[in-house]
């Protein structure tokens, strides 16, 4: 066997698969054959769902079929909402879900079955229940009643309802199912990885989700748009970019949040799609403060040799965050809908990891003493 | 970048390490430089928890000031306490663990600090809380009242306090002590490896620990001491050995749990000392036919030309179960004492992997379909 020092993994394959193709070269990505961008013009989520889970899209009737059992699974049972009201409103979100998730595991009799019936199932629920537990955790630490979902809506409309209380506008439910769809699934990433590792022990779906959302939770992954929208709210107003820009970013040599990507070489095709879902929001959003000063900031990064010579973008992540602070998503919640929309990929890459399974255990190289002579405490220095 | 695929790593080195070196060619373990047999006859786990956050051994006063740190935070909050009280009897104790430390993360007002200190600070919180949730949810399940640990006592001492309700004997403790010991760390296993991944996002303590959890439940992982137990039960006999081995092994080829191991080609070094842990229980352990039957099963494995040259021996799962059989440890928590025991470990691990961070992100290799025609649903057929 081959030695080779990869701290990072890079350049490793670790599965063959038949989800997604991230191609950074010329920023596109593919979902089992269909462009990122015809599916976010056109598909609802419940159909990327359905693409993720079977690699082929669906007839109207099993399109319905699914929706109609994806609501049937949404409701929290009351034992569940029981536990998420002992837990304390100042966690991070991303823990609250975390916990969550686990504890919807520990409630579920199929929790141990791992046959692909039954994994299907789980995946099922837990796609589910992600808006469910997310919105009643926003309710719960603001003090307001929680909200049972409705069997006409779909899943981006009865998300909006459960969190706001009331209906989603079309503008608001489009730019939301947009963002479900566009982050649905994305190659080998930290956490897909991370659910495929826990996988490997022969690991239950559960187990590999909550890691997978312990993962996503780090700030060099998932975290990171919520860390652009602190970087706008720093800035302030549209009329401070420029300084900013300058004293911040060329003087400092400061890091701007969302701008390149370990993958992406051209612009993110996901950037795209999410700055167009700002312009159908309407005025309210074109006009809010954080757009203007985001979209300021893209023209002076756009406009900079150091960034256009590097083929430094805004990314998913840049964009995102505008379009959640638009549909009303505080700033903490938006890593939890980027788990949200994932857990569709999660489970479909879960799913294939289980069809051709094996123990994910690399190795590493021992640098410390050796064969040092044991001395009882009393006679150690 | 050279890509080749490797489903399971074989080989890729991710890091270095100064905390365990697993030789399984020549059946040695070292922990920071120490011999594992000489640690398991001579340390106690608190030793051991000292050697694997320092690389080096604590003087008599550093070793005492851990024991009372580590009572200090053994206790759970009620608020911990009422949440676990929610959770199902029927759950599976791995998953209950699972989502009680994902909930102590959501009460630990330091969770979202990464800094060494509060790393370090976590680690020890980690260490201590496990014997008590574990201990907890025995005598929840049970509808026994919760014990208070005590000032006095060893993490081993407590542990058995708090789960029977009255201290180990001796021999008792001293059989727990080696088995913690003996499973604190060992190189980049699943879990370990589940828990560098999380903590390279830069994923926070709780998150990267939650995940190794869900990792080690895993049957090919932590939860092979479980089979080996259930493997002894179905025989039933110490009589019933021989003709099990012919009919089941050798007949229809089955595997015998806990036997052989991914890295070790001679026998492996934790096995030898459970076993002599065994004797030291006295009659009452020896002469359990648990133990009769595993040492009759070995006898057949060891006199068998085909496990001889293959170099498959019993494992250290195949004597956990034993040893924490005879201390009262029920056959569904082994797993649970595993991760009690590794904490040590998968913290080192952690603030190892936090010295020198980087994302762990492998890829992948798309065989889908490509350029697929999006179709609208009310048009495909």
């Amino acid at each position: 066997m081959a030695e080779e020092q990869k701290r990072g993994l890079e350049g490793a394959v670790i599965a063959d698969t038949r989800l997604s193709r991230v191609m950074g070269d010329v920023g596109r990505l593919v979902y089992c054959g269909y462009e990122i961008s015809d599916l976010a013009d056109n598909a609802t989520y419940e159909e990327v769902v359905f693409l993720l889970w079977n690699q082929r899209l669906p007839s109207a009737a099993e399109l319905e079929a699914l929706r109609k059992t994806l609501f049937s699974h949404m409701a929290l049972s009351e034992a569940e909402i029981d536990v998420m009201r002992r837990l304390p409103v100042k966690a991070h979100p991303m823990g609250i879900l975390r916990t969550a998730v686990s504890t919807v595991g520990v409630f579920d009799p199929e929790a141990e079955d791992n046959s692909p019936e039954a994994n299907q199932r789980k995946a099922l629920r837990l796609t589910a229940k992600m808006p469910t537990i997310i919105a009643a955790w926003s309710r719960i630490r603001t003090g307001k009643e929680l909200l049972q979902p409705r069997a006409d809506f779909s899943l981006a409309e009865n998300f909006l309802y459960m969190l706001n209380g009331k209906p989603g506008s079309k503008p608001e439910v489009d730019a939301l199912n947009a963002y479900l769809v566009l982050l649905a699934d994305h190659g080998m990433n930290a956490s897909t990885f991370t659910s495929r590792v826990v996988t490997s022990t022969d690991g239950d779906m559960y187990s590999a989700i909550t890691a997978a959302i312990g993962s996503l939770k780090g700030p060099k992954h998932g975290g990171a748009n919520e860390a652009a929208m602190r970087m706008f709210f720093e800035i302030g107003k549209p009329e401070n970019v420029e300084k900013w820009f300058k004293d911040e970013v060329k003087g400092k040599g400061r890091r701007i949040m969302g701008v390149g990507h370990r993958v992406y070489k051209a612009f993110d095709p996901r950037a795209d799609v999410l700055k167009r879902q700002v312009d159908k929001l309407g005025p309210g959003a074109k006009e809010n403060p954080v757009f203007l000063i985001a979209t300021g900031l893209e023209k002076q990064v756009m406009a900079d040799p150091y960034f256009v010579e590097r083929k430094l973008f805004p990314n998913v992540d840049y964009y995102s965050s505008i379009v959640l602070d638009a549909i009303g998503v505080d700033t903490d919640l938006q890593t939890p809908l980027f788990a949200m929309s994932r857990i569709a990929g999660w489970s479909a890459q879960v799913m294939e990891q289980w069809t051709d399974n094996r123990l994910i255990r690399p190795l590493d190289n021992y640098i410390g003493p050796m064969d040092l002579k044991w001395v009882p405490v009393n006679q150690r220095g």
